[in-house]
């Protein structure tokens, strides 16, 4: 992807920086309005403006010309390079808003950097034996035959040999000539010591410290506006902020309140107007589309289900004991199960003419008002099928749990696809596509996939794996937790937990060994909903009351679901270990201490 | 079941038996057409008539009334006890033809006998110690009062107390009063060393010496109608005939040559003319039905389909390893891929009003022409939702790729419900109920159920889980085979295989390793449809090269599949051991040895 963002100079950046943030940075389809008027004098449609943002410098150049032949009379001596300003400061703008961030890193960071373990804490740090650049002199430094630097707090860095190897591809470039720090903030993955290792690798001098200051002048933090949460959430990221509750909260209520759900934000959550809000709904190359109010959506027929969400990398954190991957460290915890109420895709679908007839269109792509540093919006596709399936449910939700949907959780619409990985239920939805294509987004296409546990870095082909939808039979064990002294009680331990599968699977038997795998126990599934596949959204609590050995002092408790395709989990993380952490499906195993009364 | 067939002497059996044979073990609704004016003195409804063979006393006494009532100038002056012979007698005939057998057991079996070894060569030979009872005396002991007393080939057994702890339930009062040998031919599981020892601890005496010819005499096979087969076929029963094509053929071919598909049959094959073929279909409790002739049905939308059955046992000998089962030594070939044209059963259903709006009514119950000694049809139901989903494709199929469909294989109709389990593909279909209930058949109550390893015969209860539906992600390695000698070229060996799941689910990724799962190689997806998920019905044949350790004789090779649910198998089969030895999806196997060319 040759970006433009990196042939613009620091201060064509800054100038730009302001006004773009001022009327970009708000809701989405009030950004589209205001970014269309910003851009109006290119006469180009907004889209073809957004597009501009990550096309080639060829595709570029033959936008340009379009445009000139639009306008012949255009009086600006240098149109195309002030063209090339605007544009691409749209993007500076908006990422420019990132910069702040290292003053502001979350608490737990910055506690870990003070006890000055390790690279992370050496990186970046002033070094006597280098030279000192300046900004602008970094600056220059943006393409290869030039080589490419990039800073790191006082570090600058020649990062030229290193792109090709970069695990996130060509998104490196965004940086180039500048900070690495906002994408860092952006992208949580690169908290880790061995990347920190690997960046003080490349280190050629030092940023002068006149440059340091600038950097952190007049810009905000673009999480500053996220909504508070409760304190019991424990964050895997705080910006973007990810949260689980404790595990053992999570099966006390066959519905978890809202406040308990875990949160999975992929960046800073947009605060959207219920009043101005506006979901465009459009049916790719047949000239049909549609744009619906808050208020056009509830007149549509009310649908409410029970719904379980889980997110691709729960449990990754049992999956990185095995050999480190990629992604937030999420317990067992990052599930929640929901009432959902809204309209039914289905029905709007119906009302730009496509039903379950429809056979060239293959898949609906949403689109989620959260964007990212190079303005691409959080995006995610289904396949039609499930979209207008008369049992699949797809919903466009305004409730959760009977009150309007918080905004950590897509205020005021998200996509409910039930039985279907969070990462396809989009939130703060503004945009439907009916399209021959999946969605473009770099959340289809090169993430939340599954590969072999051969397949690593060096290897992985993101074309070569399907995109993640309906997910496999899981199950865990709340009660007790791993390490926890539990009270035997007549020659038995009680355990609980919950179980789930993808697709409208319903779980039809759990079983659960204290002797690994000897014995197997088969739980009470004490709350499920009635309904039957393919229908079966919810998940299902269980419990049991499982003999230990007499005189044991420890017993490690195994846990395996059974769904109504009769797929059950595989048996250890070492055969199903991903290098995204995904998919981490694995008996549910916990070590606890046993404690006999006298 | 307090059934009636064992309140019937023998004479009475015997003397309705021709008769009965005669008219009733024909084609299914020729049969009910014969039996409804074999009975019609009896002013019933044929349904009511058939209820009566497994009714309770109490019921038949009402049933009765209601006759008296109905014929007040009835002139037999012992009606009562007539009907019960006539009635009984329908099902003594239905079974007693299956009496022949024991003359005419398969050559393996008989060879096996020969060979002398064990309890089964030991049981049922005379004994000096044991007093000589006739068939007449034997056959006053029916009922617990006067204990109940069955014969097998010389011997005479009391199995009063043995009736509560008997695997198969009250079907073995069936026996009562006679021999067991034509029911344990039916139901191969009792060809079991342990069987004939239980029976002996039961022995009380020896049959005379006349009664043994004349058991013998006039009675037909029920089974000589059967239709050849083709030789290669490898039967795991012969009687009902039960075979698997060689494993290493089945990945030859991505469709299944008819004489090569897995033959599952649970009686004998029905010879159904398809002139007088008729197929009822009826909404229950609604007074809506339809009666469809072949041609009838050839006359709807013609509809074909690519999909793969698989008999729920499949792979059951590798199972067995772990612990016995019950159930045939299905190898991995108890699969096959084949084209099935038809009609929709959904568009057969829409013309009885049963649509995908339909609430209230659940299941679709079929029944085959074929049936069991009890004059109980083959039976099996599937949810409605699946029956009538627009992506559903359930048909009654009449064509197996691209002939009529062959005898072994439901001629002249099957059900063909793509990617469940072949149990409710039931062949020689020749009624639809659909109804608020599952078909009551002991093959959708009591068989094809999964269950916890820990669950044995004296714990199972068959309430307590779901009839096997979809089926979960399976694979398997078709070449090499176990125990083969393989060519080593430049350090690889050459492995290929099927994969395949139910419920539509598409096969994304198959690993096979040589490392015990050290290092996963991905296999190359050779053959494929290009149908997508949810109407993924065909299997994926599979090859892959896999480097094995220099110097090595022998290799381990494992196989797992993933599927776009992204659920993959279960390691082994000790932590998926179930008694009835179904569900056998565990990682495929094999020890290879290895020729390492000069």
């Amino acid at each position: 992807m040759d970006c433009l963002i990196w042939t613009l100079s620091r201060l064509e950046k800054k100038q730009l920086f302001a006004k773009v943030r001022k009327e970009c940075f708000v809701d989405c389809g009030q950004r589209l309005l205001n970014c269309y008027s910003f851009f109006s004098d290119l006469s180009l449609p907004f889209s073809s403006t957004l597009r501009l943002l990550t096309i080639s410098q060829k595709q570029y150049r033959s936008v340009l010309s379009q445009f000139h032949d639009k306008n012949p009379k255009n009086d600006r001596t240098d149109s195309k390079g002030k063209e090339k300003i605007l544009i691409g400061s749209l993007v500076a703008g908006i990422f420019g808003g990132y910069f702040y961030f290292y003053k502001q890193k979350n608490v737990a960071i910055a506690e870990r950097k003070k006890t000055g373990f390790g690279a992370q804490a050496r990186a970046g740090k002033f070094r006597e034996d280098l030279p000192i650049y300046s900004l602008d002199e970094v600056d220059k430094h943006t393409a290869n035959d030039n080589r490419i630097w990039v800073t790191y707090k006082e570090g600058v860095y020649d990062i030229t040999d290193f792109i090709e190897g970069h695990p996130g591809g060509d998104q490196i470039m965004m940086a180039a000539g500048s900070s690495v720090e906002p994408f860092w903030m952006l992208y949580g993955i690169h908290e880790n010591e061995h990347v920190y290792e690997i960046l003080e690798t490349m280190r050629i001098g030092n940023l002068s410290k006149q440059d340091q200051d600038q950097m952190t002048s007049d810009m905000d933090d673009p999480y500053a506006n996220d909504p508070k949460r409760h304190v019991i959430l424990k964050p895997a990221s705080v910006k973007p902020f990810n949260a689980e509750s404790p595990l053992v909260l999570l099966c006390e209520n066959f519905i978890t309140p809202n406040e308990l759900f875990y949160v999975r934000n992929h960046l800073p959550v947009p605060d959207i107007d219920p009043k101005s809000y506006a979901l465009e709904v459009e049916v790719e190359g047949h000239n049909r589309w549609l744009t619906l109010t808050l208020e056009d959506l509830k007149r549509l027929p009310r649908h409410t289900i029970t719904a379980t969400i889980m997110c691709a990398g729960n449990r990754r954190s049992e999956m990185t004991k095995i050999k480190p991957v990629k992604g937030l460290n999420w317990g067992a915890a990052a599930i929640g199960n929901a009432t959902w109420t809204g309209v039914r895709l289905r029905d709007v679908l119906e009302r730009v003419g496509v039903t379950e007839n429809e056979e060239k269109l293959k898949h609906v792509q949403f689109e989620g008002a959260d964007f990212d540093v190079a303005a691409n919006n959080y995006g995610a596709s289904i396949p039609l099928w499930r979209a207008v399936a008369a049992r699949g449910d797809v919903l466009l939700a305004y409730e959760m749990n009977g009150v309007p949907i918080p905004r950590d959780h897509g205020f005021p619409i998200r996509v409910l696809v039930p039985g279907v990985v969070g990462a396809r239920n989009v939130k703060w939805l503004t945009k439907v596509v009916v399209s021959e294509k999946e969605s473009r987004s770099h959340w289809q296409q090169n993430d939340y996939k599954g590969f072999s546990p051969s397949t690593d870095w060096d290897t992985v082909d993101f074309k070569k794996s399907p995109a993640i939808q309906e997910l496999p039979v899981i199950s865990a064990i709340c009660k007790p937790c791993d390490g926890d002294t539990v009270e035997v009680e007549r020659g038995h331990i009680a355990v609980k937990g919950y179980a789930w599968s993808g697709g409208g699977q319903k779980i039809v038997r759990v079983d659960v060994s204290a002797d690994r795998g000897e014995t197997w126990h088969v739980a009470s599934l004490d709350v499920q909903d009635s309904a039957e596949p393919p229908r079966h959204w919810a998940w299902t609590l269980w419990s049991v009351r499982v003999p230990v050995v007499g005189g044991s002092e420890e017993a490690e408790i195994w846990a395996k679901a059974v769904d109504s395709s009769y797929n059950t989990q595989p048996e250890s993380f070492a055969n199903i270990w991903n290098l995204r952490g995904v998919l981490g499906n694995a008996y549910h195993r916990v070590t606890v201490r046993l404690a006999t009364p006298p």
